[in-house]
This record gives C-alpha cells, structure tokens and sequence, in this order.
C-alpha cells in the first residue's frame, strides 16, 4: 500500500515547475536532476501529466515543460490520479467493486480511512506545497548559516 | 496505492474467525471458502498471521485455525503490518527515508495523509468490525424477508 515510483516524481516534478519563476520553461534534463529521477522515466511521467493538462510541453529551441495556472491550482490528489488512476486503497473501493461490500465490516472502514487520507490530499495544493518548500530551504539555509557563524566565534 | 491481496485476505480470515463462537478452529478448506480465497495462498497468510501472534495453528485430527484474545483485540492496522510490515504511504515516510525530506514540502502532506489514514486503521478492532459484520447480516436477511413477505401480499 505504497504510492508508485511514477506518482511521487509526478509531484516532485509538478512542485519544482511551481517554484520557478512564472512562464519559465524547463528542459527534461534539468527537471530530471532537480526531482532525481531518470530521465526516461520522468518523460513518461511528464507525457501523463500533460495528457491531463496539469503540465504544458512546448516544442521547439526555447522549448521545454511549464506549469499552466491548472497546474498550480491541482491538488496533491489531482496529481497521483493523473498518474495512478481514482484512488482505492483496498480493491472493494475500486470501479471493480466487491461481492461482499453489502455486509463486509472492513469496507467501511477502507471507505473511512480513504475519506480521511484524500481530505488531506485534497487539501494540499501544488502552489501552496512549492511555497511551504521555498520557506523550509530558507529556512535550513539560515540554520547552515547560524551554524558557520557559530562556529567562528 | 491499494492494499495487497495477502492483507485483504487476512483481514477477512481474522473478521471470519472472530465471529465463530469462542474456542472454535477451522480448517483451511473451510477459512477458505468463507473469505473467498485461494486455499494455496490462504496458507501462507495464515502462517505470517500465526508468527504475528494473531491467530492461533493447532495440529492433528481435532486442529484448525482459532483466534486468541490477541487476535481478536488486534486493530486493522496489526493485521495489515503483520502481513505487510511497517505502513508507509510514500517512500520518504519509510525506514529507508528520503534525502529530500528536510524541505520536500510533500514529505509533509505525506505525513498527514498517513497520521490520518493509520488513526481510523488504529481505531477498528477485529472484534468490533465481527460485531458489526454480524449486525449488517442480520439487517440485510431481514431486508430479504420483508421483501419476500410484501411479495406475497
């Protein structure tokens, strides 16, 4: 019961597009390193993301992957659906469904603990995820900072 | 992100086994049948639950499969670790960690979701969810009933 490899890059690369500077267009080789992931990887990851318009590829020499205003606004659950698919956290919970979901005490409570986990997902969006990171490099920053002017003295 | 088979499986044998009278052992064919699983891989779900302390493998002619009081007090959450270890959402919440957890702003939305999710797993007890169970069967048999008797009116 583990997010997939592909949706945790998905957010990592949709959070570092949100903290560029606004229309700045990043090349895959650049976003690969800055997510560390693999190249090839990634641009599957990025061909998902685009297909659900939370990314925009731009062809050409200045070309390269951007964050549309979609993008900003998506939700961490927006993201992991592009890439995974509705969420079910147990298979009776899935379009699949269960013959056993009309009695079964344990559906309820997969529908309870999913309920629970997707009203945090929901509630996190990439703009405000790519401000919180900014703040908590800064942050660290200035606690290396401290540290060297610690020591000097 | 869904929940294994294996746990799905031992969920129910430990709902099944919970709603028999106390001290009853079933037999793997039984266990089984009832939770609608392959008798093969039943075993070896059986086996992890029975190292865990969860569910009780007595040999010879009058053995079977009980549930000890252990079994019975254990959360949703015991018996999906005892099968799948340790719940980790995302990788960065796992023993094995993430180097980008000091800032990554998702590690912490991460850590919500699981806090959130692992409390209603916490909060769900095998003994409470046969209770429940036997409750909605009830319910359902009598919805049968009443059907058949207004079909007969």
């Amino acid at each position: 019961m583990q997010l997939t490899r592909a949706a945790d890059y998905a957010l990592r690369v949709m959070i570092h597009l949100a903290s560029q500077p606004e229309a700045a267009k990043l090349r895959l080789r650049d976003l690969a390193a800055a997510v560390d992931a693999p190249e090839n990887f990634l641009a599957k990851v990025l061909q998902c993301l685009s297909r659900a318009d939370l990314v925009l590829s731009r062809r050409g020499p200045d070309g390269g992957f951007e964050l549309p205003v979609s993008g900003r606004r998506a939700t961490v659950l927006d993201v992991i659906e592009a890439i995974e698919g509705p969420i079910a956290l147990n298979v009776c919970l899935s379009e699949e469904g269960c013959e056993r979901r009309d009695w079964c005490p344990a559906h309820l409570v997969w529908a309870e603990a999913q309920r629970a986990m997707v009203t945090i997902l929901r509630g996190a969006t990439i703009e405000h995820m790519a401000s919180v990171g900014r703040q908590r490099k800064a942050a660290l920053a200035c606690e290396d900072e401290s540290e060297a002017l610690a020591k000097q003295q």
